[in-house]
């Protein structure tokens, strides 16, 4: 007989069943990590493909509904909406539950989601670094977070268990986890995806503006540049917004340091000056090297 | 019995044996579109492993060699090469000979290929749009270049047949085939590769200058855009100078209106526009979707 491991919570509900929050709820059926899962989405095309794809054993609209008996909450729901989002369900927690969030930048949640809490309740802001293009609840598969880090940014003083719990979440999905201070998780993440995102929007819409007949040849003989820059750039355009909005001043902090060095490179096209290009160029290859041997490719 | 197809030509010489190069000589010798193929490269080691790849019946170091009773000579070298090679070569091709190369910027292959060229010989500048970011021999395979574009630039007057005997290798590679002004090409890969290469250089570079600790964790927690763009850094570097420095004048103006482009988009974000901020995302993914459906993904 064989024995199912004991499940790690008694009942989770997920806000939001986006391409991350489906891919959670996947694992969490699959693994069987919670006794009950409700899930819970203001769209109603989302909460109707929720229930035909079997996801959830509650598919409901009212968040506060949804978190009721809830041991863990998981937010997966746009960072625009975390402060309605923070004062419809933070009152409803019961004592000991445990409130995490899947956003891109940390350092907001514990106001916007947080602020409502109820003592005996724990936060846990969390970023599962893991992604694709494509977006909604079709879009979700359980693999989707396997071999990625998972980042935890719990205040000073945070019930360890709590941590630890969610911690365990993720690790049963496949992830690797890290804890550090919100702070620092949104100036590594700035540079890491949020401008390398802006850049990709940026060369993306400037092509849309080219004269329509060499649009329709650079869309045509779209070369593996631009392709990758657009791919990055199909991502939903409601949690970008919002990933801006939230993480300005070290967006714009790090932008400004990228100003320096394309104006640097820049000089060097015009002036010709080959051997730094190539020095640049070669340095830049190195980088790669290092992260194809740190496995995060 | 099975008939054979005949050889498309004679002898054909590849000069340079790198990523295209090698790829090429893999598709000639399987499908046997060439009599015999002699392998040009200024590198012993290169050299050595074209040997031991078996991927051409002749192994030579001197171009001049290389190109005799040659009936097509592909240069797949640095552009920064074309002018030494063009005198070399181009003197010693026979009547009817053609002449063409892989080269990623095209207004200049008619100066510092084709300068030297004696009459009776055809010069067809082309560009396979294929490649990854690995270099060398043992990088290259047969189908790298399925289902992408290949752009010939043929001078206006070119020998209709040399430019469809051309057409006709490259399509047995599995390439589609267009032509066009090589100024034209010019522009249109500034935008769709060139620049693109150009930020994903300078991304990974500013991420190098950041303080050591910080770097570490930008490696270590690569996020899909960091990483998508170090991939896209990878690339050869002495490539990638030779096309800035012969694609320099579009490549600065395709940059102008990059810049104009992103500074609208920092002050997006700057002064909290999200509904700008969201429009401009939005507009990028359907740009998205029309590259995905021209099948160029």
């Amino acid at each position: 007989m064989r024995t199912r491991p004991r499940p790690l919570f008694d009942r989770v509900a997920i806000i939001g069943l986006g391409l991350v929050g489906s891919s959670l709820a996947r694992v969490i059926r699959q693994q069987r990590l919670a006794r009950r899962v409700v899930a819970c989405d203001r769209a109603p095309g989302v909460r109707a493909r929720v229930k035909k794809l079997g996801l959830a054993d509650e598919v409901v609209a009212d968040p506060a509904a949804a978190v009721a008996d809830a041991d863990l909450v998981v937010v997966c729901a746009p960072m625009s909406t975390y402060a309605t989002l923070g004062r419809a369900i933070a009152p409803r927690l019961k004592p000991g539950a445990i409130l995490t969030d899947v956003g891109s930048v940390k350092q907001p949640v514990a106001a916007g989601l947080g602020g409502h809490l109820r003592e005996g309740a724990h936060l846990v802001p969390g970023h599962p670094i893991a992604g694709t293009e494509h977006s909604g609840p079709d879009a979700g598969f359980a693999e989707l977070f396997h071999g990625r880090w998972c980042i935890l940014t719990p205040a000073q003083g945070t019930d360890a268990r709590a941590v630890a719990r969610v911690a365990a979440l993720w690790r049963r999905a496949g992830m690797r986890i890290a804890t550090m201070d919100a702070g620092h998780h949104d100036r590594v993440l700035a540079i890491t995806s949020h401008v390398p995102h802006l850049i990709a929007y940026t060369i993306v819409n400037t092509v849309s503006d080219l004269e329509w007949h060499m649009k329709a040849e650079v869309i045509k003989f779209a070369a593996s540049g631009f392709r990758d820059f657009t791919r990055v750039a199909a991502s939903d355009p409601v949690m970008w917004r919002d990933i801006f909005l939230y993480n300005r001043e070290a967006v714009i902090d790090m932008m400004g340091r990228l100003y320096e060095d394309i104006a640097l490179l820049q000089k060097a096209i015009r002036s010709g000056d080959g051997k730094r290009l190539k020095a640049v160029f070669a340095r830049a290859r190195r980088i790669r090297r290092s992260i194809v041997q740190a496995k995060q490719d």
